[in-house]
């Protein structure tokens, strides 16, 4: 698809959404958009997105309609609400889902969409805020073949990594995926530094030797400054990562998959939203096990 | 310390060691060695090593000594058994133990050490055979700063980052730590890629989308291409993986330290030896996962 002069949507105008939705109308798109609280993207709409007052209002008027928004059941309002994306595109329209959500979720949409003459991708994304600023993310996209190399050039001007991981769902699944390695690369990472203090070693000293070998990885070079600075802002919220998490315990129960580290993640960012860091970023991790995990 | 023409003792010539004292003698050490098999190192006392019959006897013959060995209970016999280094070592002389092993006991022969007029650095390495093959060694070394400076230039005929973690143990734990992290993402990567397999992934294809951004980890590059290519040749076995998170758990409880992740992970290692991949690289902790983690 062409993006210059194309009409296309995007719903939900987060931190994340707005990033992606700029660089579409960088690329050439007209952009039409709703989101919850419109106050919020005045400026963005000044500077030429049309406002619709719903999903569906939306979606009647475009080629492409990209959402982003918070959790399963937020999409599921989104899509099949009042007013919603499903029922108001027209035959033709390319619906892509980029919020991470239920690969159940990702199923239903498609076939409710092709029942409708409609394409639907599911297009989640890691690379967070910095990432969709920079339009660096990683973008696993699950839907039929043609579909996705129509969105193609659409989903580049918001991704360096953009790849086609197989059939509706299959998007939503790879995030799970990379949901999974997070969850064990970061759980390591606090251990090993709580240990590290707890035997009077000093981390940064220790990062030199280990981070370059058999330990690296992306969350102990990145994470562990953070928690030595005391920087607990989120880079990516643990509310977030916890519904991410208990998508991932669902779905691998469903698919009869025993994974207790993943259970256990899951486990531990309960306690960090109980505890009151559902604010912070994942890396806060580290303050629940400095002031003991609660049982 | 000059290396050339120094008698430097190697004590225990595995994989590891072998590769290791290779490198000493290119660098121009006068090599003394002993080892519990003599026949398998023939060829490398045929180029020029001096063979002698216990630990004690290397140590009366040189100005260094390191040993590589396999458990803490090895340490202990070739340090304080009989004909053993301690007893037998001129004042003066640099003991170094590059051995993973436990961080009390590294600082129990640092302290007879003392006592005697030696000195001792314990200096666990990581990077495995490949990385004693090319000198590319990590080398994690806790003792006195001066013992370190003359123990250096050996160190770095052997290694590539060579750091001083702190006193007597220090390098021990940050070698612990180490193995922490490494547990954290071997164990998300298997669960990330058993989960791949369920969701009817690629697994190939899914690290394209994963393999550089938040998820990134060496684990996950080097690990999932070995475990779909069915390649459980040990770059490191799984019992000497469980030795080392069996003594990270003794001193993190030791410590107070309430680490859940390195429990699992010992608890999986632990399974991994009596299922029979004592002998197969860590990375069949893939298999466990696969035919089901037994209760």
């Amino acid at each position: 698809m062409e993006i210059r002069g194309a009409d296309v949507g995007f719903i939900g105008l987060g931190v994340m959404g707005l990033s992606m939705a700029g660089h579409l109308r960088k690329a050439g798109a007209r952009l039409h958009v709703y989101t919850r609280t419109k106050d919020k993207v005045l400026a963005f709409l000044n500077e030429g997105a049309v406002w619709h007052d719903s999903p569906g209002a939306v979606a009647a008027a475009c080629k492409a309609v990209f959402t982003m928004v918070g959790y399963p059941k937020d999409v599921e309002e989104v899509y099949f609400g009042r007013a919603g994306i499903l029922e108001n595109a027209r035959p033709g329209t390319l619906i892509v889902d980029t919020t991470t959500s239920r690969p159940d979720l990702a199923r239903k949409i498609w076939e409710e969409a092709r029942k409708r003459g409609l394409r639907a991708l599911d297009a989640p994304v890691s690379g967070g805020d910095l990432g969709a600023r920079n339009a660096t993310l990683s973008i696993m996209v699950g839907g039929a073949e043609e579909d996705f190399l129509d969105a193609k050039p659409l989903l580049e001007a918001m991704g360096k990594t953009v790849v086609r991981q197989g059939p509706a769902g299959a998007g939503q699944y790879t995030k799970m995926v990379n949901q999974i390695v997070v969850a064990g690369n970061l759980i390591g990472t606090v251990e090993a530094l709580i240990y590290a203090e707890k035997a009077g070693l000093d981390p940064r000293t220790v990062l030199e030797s280990i981070s370059t070998g058999a330990a690296a990885s992306w969350q102990l070079s990145n994470m562990v400054p953070r928690m030595l600075d005391g920087n607990f802002e989120p880079g990516f919220f643990s509310k977030h990562y916890l519904k991410d998490l208990r998508i991932a315990v669902e779905s691998a129960r469903s698919m009869g998959a025993d994974l207790p580290m993943l259970a256990l993640a899951e486990s531990l960012f309960d306690k960090m939203v109980d505890r009151g860091y559902a604010e912070k970023g994942t890396q806060a991790l580290y303050l629940l096990y400095k002031n003991g995990i609660p049982r």
